[in-house]
């Protein structure tokens, strides 16, 4: 009976400590992400009831992962493998120049076969919404078929359907995310996608407004929204642009700051909030996020609000 | 749709690490427990389907409470008030001579003025099970009272009922408690008591099984089991006596070992094993507890299982 | 024997790390923290020799705060309790837009109880400066008293007696601080108050000058200095107007800055050092306090003479 | 120019603190291990010079094993691999019952597709020892293959060579390693073998000598050594059995004990002492490694003479 | 206006931390130690007014220093320096048969140049007993001239005098310490001895009683004290033995157990208790001490008295 | 057979912790830095084999720092010594205007009594370039004569020759440095010198052009670099002005840039590339060293290349 029904690979992130090399740590940190489940959170706490379906090995390491996820309050829906390992992904902070820095380690994670059908059959019931990333699909053939059937069944039980295109280099090249992607456009209601991801996987030129309004048009879509960086974030719905800067932030992990904002957005609507609306919660989130340890936005609705109307928003434009 | 249904206050405990004292540490670790929240991880754990009520005030410190329970698998039903402030407990382990010792910082929690009415009727609901300790009706007058309450409609709603005397010396005198304690007796199905409690508190003589037939008879109770410290546990059940050894331990953290104790042999029972297997879950558990930093039996069934069936028991008998 | 004698509440404060959450935190960083005794500190680091008066409860926590004071080497003369408990407060630190957040657990603290006449009379001997912060009065009708008490006694004594505002929203109203401070104020010779207080509480407008002259008219005060956060402080005294601007700094904890400004200007002042000139040292020792970690300045008077004569104020003027 | 040539792999450990778990640590230590780099490392600090051949993924991870290795003094002959993926192993320390429970995580490591022509063909030039563990072979068919070819290498290039059987159920069964390395113990000098592994895997029976002289005459070995965990050591060579008792030690850490051992004994050997001596130095050796965290013996030689001289052994015998 | 008076060096303590290897560490933990400054912490938690006599380089480490000492309530009368360095010491614990071990790094500490003069003459005006260690006159010969005169200055000022052999073989041999000890020790009133240095240094054959009658007639002493490790100590006072075993404690930091022992003695005699009733607060404070991390007592007279009362000696006698 | 010889001290760094003061930390960070190490090491990461001569005390404090050299790769020929002491720096660091600070404890160092004659002779056979600071003259007088000889002896082996002024008034005198250096120039080929150094040590006036020219002609050099802090370095060779920027970065930590800086591009000059590439290398390692913890450039090639290419070079000019 939840709001929010969302799909993906949730990792274990290590990460070396504040200024130290991943090949030089002799500590590594351990939090828990992953964009659906990120964004499962940040919906649930701005106000959405959220399921999180997946596959986890039975190990202390994917019981870690599960634990991690309750206790933001989100329902798990897991299909428990003996075989298979826990993705991991190593990650280093750095300044300028060094950047953030990313190792994938999640080869043969149990997502990667699981099927549609491993799944309770009436998580759709009463549910009203379900949400996966453009990540899912790159994991596997058969991740690619689940997400596909996940989504046709969503939409069978009446549930709109949402994702965030979230292009991965390290996972598939912009040919093969396209290929994939655009067979899976048609059984969407909602989608976001980064402007660069726009441009480098689907090939779109154009202004934002352009690059909406044609995935609109091409997919018969009833929302796009954009995301632009640090230059805010653009939705069309029912033909009307909606626009809304970036809040300032000091950054202390960006990691999750895509995903608060999605899921920000995606609960507020299924509030009964209108875009606009929407997309200022999903701003705030995002901001807030920025400041947080972790993947993952450990934020109130409360804070949030308080940020929306201290109009701390960066009024540069 | 719980099996077990749990209610007690829930602390933030605040530990100096190893080898340091409260009076010098620069760092406090965060752990939360409470005596019945234990209980009900220890029984989720061993199969049971648990759900904890309680009172927090809506802070970050209460939210930590929640979000650690949460994160075990178990259903909250909380209070969340707007004021009083979250009970903390301050801990310091030593080696011996010094020990473990505790402060409580616990006055004004929101547990000590909340009312039965304040939960959902519903809780009850196809439960099985209800349990609280001693500590509950120690904190303040309307805590007895709602303890009181809450006992009478479990037995209305057709559970089981169960207690752990837990006598704790800093909350009330040996007579306070045997007052208060003695008026809930006869509302109970199932009693533990350590024989030290028994004997400071209720003011039994005699051995165990004297002890635990006395309790049966005066209060009719279905099942009474004594914990005899590092000598093992007596359980008796319809007239018969079961008795267990405890399974040699090294002790990193000594903190929720009854607890652990209590929720798996309630865990067992509820899955229906005989009162003999229970003690044997119960007596496994414990000890898997004591080297486990924190208050909470972060186990697993099989972990229990592969203890029980290696039969690391102390024969010292 | 002192040159100053500060009163006033001293708590632990509990951090969360580095951009964690308190929400979320396994690890609570312990420092010690109180308006009275940080600007004791200050005061001593700067050259005065101090005393701080209070009232803590004779446990590990209350010995925690006396013992980090004497660390300081200020001379400590406390009223220990059987009963009441150590104050604490809880922070978490963020970038912005999530900011420094403050959780208050200080009811039932033994100053909020205490006497004037539980300290040794012989204190203020020899002494010629009494200190408190507008926090004290706040805490309690006791600690009213109490405050009006020993400022009487101090003045009785031949001490000169000084006060900073320091209005907390959390603890009364403005209309609440209004009716207490200025019953107070004619007791006073140095008043420190920031301009935002100075408007929320005291109700003045004009600009830093006006409003410093307002109130040595009205309450006869012989100094006033006016702080008015990033653009620097203004003091008033025998009829002439001193300037100073803050010296830029990167702040790591800004908690503490108000009181190492005034600890640093009273030790100056006491040292023999004219407004001015005292002024440049409460900047400069201020700015240091942002860089390091806890609510106290451990810095050296070298270290601040070198600040002020490398002459790294902030020159926006 | 090595005295002594290792093949093996070598993973990044990662462990819970002391006294946590898996499943809910929030950090991770990291630590740097293999049977055959430990034992390199532990002849290296008793004296031998040491070369580790390995294949490891040209990543940071990667080069934090070589580093770790390096730091030590042992040189390294590594074919770094663009694909592939660092080996890891996830281990949890708890006292009694819980013990030490390790999650190997070490699929796809470069090691299980190297080749033996990978390596630098001088590799054994003026080399005096090869040496490796049964745990290579079981790795992957190719690492069979190379394990096989590298012992053929050493011998036709004048090396002696020596193997710890070092049996890992979770691995492979008993059946498959018996068949794997009886194939390869014909190409051996010295054998080192667990009496719990002669029995489990090799299916010997009787006494420690019977089961050395065993393996002597079927393998015609030159010598074997058989260790019989907290009941000490036993060596034949040239029909002389050599016994040493364990010198008690308070275990840290238990991992990499045996290979301590092993590698303290060649160390010895290969400087010239007889068996009885480099018994003892293993012996010794092995001990002071159970004081110290991770998987290595950071030991040096005048330590570990200091430990025979003062005759600490467990004189039980 | 002290009860006590010491003189001594206090070094900065780096620790690698538990089961760690200073070889290897990344990570040091810093403590305050040295002999006298022990025993004047430990003697003012048991109820003596102490202060410590000393030089401190003036520099952060120095300071480092001083102000840990006065955390603990003790008065610290301090010759700074420009010159010289901080004494620092490293340490690392291990089980057996790793042990605990010392790298001194104290050369050119300013102890070892500083005079007698240096110090404010008053200081031993109303006080009642000074107290130094066998390390100091080890220091240098300026420290040995100096411990020399501060003696005598004592005694001229009428206060009794008491020493701990203390043998340090890395500073000297046992014939310079002898050489050196034995023309200080006709000063003395009080002498502590471990029977192993009298037997190393002072050469002293026979048993506990024979060893201290011999020290009392030779030196003309009031008291003499013998430890004996585990097996107790012994007192001779007024021609009356009196004779105390260890309590039994779980060790968590061996350093400063002795110092304990004294500082509880002196100050329990200097409030007047019989020297059998000393020996008793001496053997607990000594057993507590050992539970905690560092070099320092931190207990209180109530914990102490309190272990007394319990009776948790060891009887093995 | 190194590409680059490197002679120098290297220390034991012991850091505060950020936002920590030397005077009051707990707990202190060990490092490995020196500058001819750090120069090593940044020419190993760049593509040069590299050896480092040195002393060092036969401790485990003397092998934490031979151990954390060769992890780098590095070789190293070390005198190793019975007598003289680890050196030590303390460093803390702070925000500004706090800033860094360093308190150096390398007195009595086995370095500043080493003679040419203790390293093996061989070393500078195949090698092409040798390296020290101007620290290293300035330990000790001995370390003077040890500098020049080796200067001698590489010159004599047929290696080009280069030093780094590195100016430290702690050391030594401006006018102590000009003597010692102006005597060893002569047998430099390439010299690296901060214009401030230049200005302050050797008297120079003009624009860094004017200046490398004058080096250039006075001590008949091939190459002078001249480093000009944020505002870039120059380099003149065959009379060619080679200019570039520094690449902008966020500072974790700046100790050991200048090192980063000479290692790279003496590591590319050995590789072949031409000044103004080396100089690219040098101004990118550099940038990427200011974010990484401690103070050694723990870079790969391709990193440092990867920055170049992406152009995040500061274009104020």
């Amino acid at each position: 009976m939840s709001d929010l029904v969302t799909f993906g690979e949730t990792m274990l992130r290590l990460s070396a400590p504040q200024g130290e090399r991943l090949e030089r740590t002799e500590e590594l940190e351990v939090y828990v992400g992953g964009a659906e489940s990120n964004t499962a959170i940040a919906a649930e706490r701005l106000g959405a009831v959220s399921t999180w379906l997946s596959a986890l090995p039975d190990s202390p390491l994917g019981r870690r992962v599960a634990s991690e996820l309750r206790s933001h309050g989100i329902d798990t829906e897991i299909a428990w493998t003996e075989d298979g390992r826990q993705g991991l992904y190593f990650l280093e902070h750095g300044g300028e120049p060094r950047g953030t820095n990313v190792i994938y380690d999640r080869d043969d994670a149990p997502i990667a076969s699981v099927g549609a059908d491993q799944f309770d059959p009436t998580v759709f019931e009463d549910a009203r919404l379900f949400y996966t990333s453009g990540i899912t699909p790159a994991l596997s053939e058969q991740a690619r078929d689940t997400t596909y059937h996940l989504l046709q069944g969503a939409r069978e039980a009446g549930l709109r359907t949402a994702m965030d295109v979230n292009y991965r280099s390290k996972l598939w090249t912009p040919e093969e995310a396209n290929a994939t992607l655009t067979k899976l456009f048609p059984a969407l209601d909602v989608l976001f996608v980064a402007i660069r991801d726009a441009r480098e996987v689907l090939g779109y030129e154009g202004n934002p407004t352009e690059l909406a309004n044609h995935l609109i048009a091409e997919y018969d879509l009833q929302t796009v929204v954009v995301t632009r960086g640090e230059h805010g974030a653009l939705a069309i719905h029912d033909g009307v642009v909606h626009e809304h800067d970036v809040y300032e932030a000091e950054t202390y992990d960006p990691i999750g700051t895509g995903d608060a904002f999605v899921g920000a957005f995606l609960a507020r609507r299924l509030s009964g909030d209108d875009v606009g609306r929407a997309l200022e919660y999903a701003a705030a989130t995002a901001s807030y996020k920025r400041t947080i340890a972790g993947d993952v936005a450990s934020v109130t609705k409360e804070e949030v609000e308080a940020l929306i109307e201290s109009g701390a928003e960066d009024v540069s434009r």
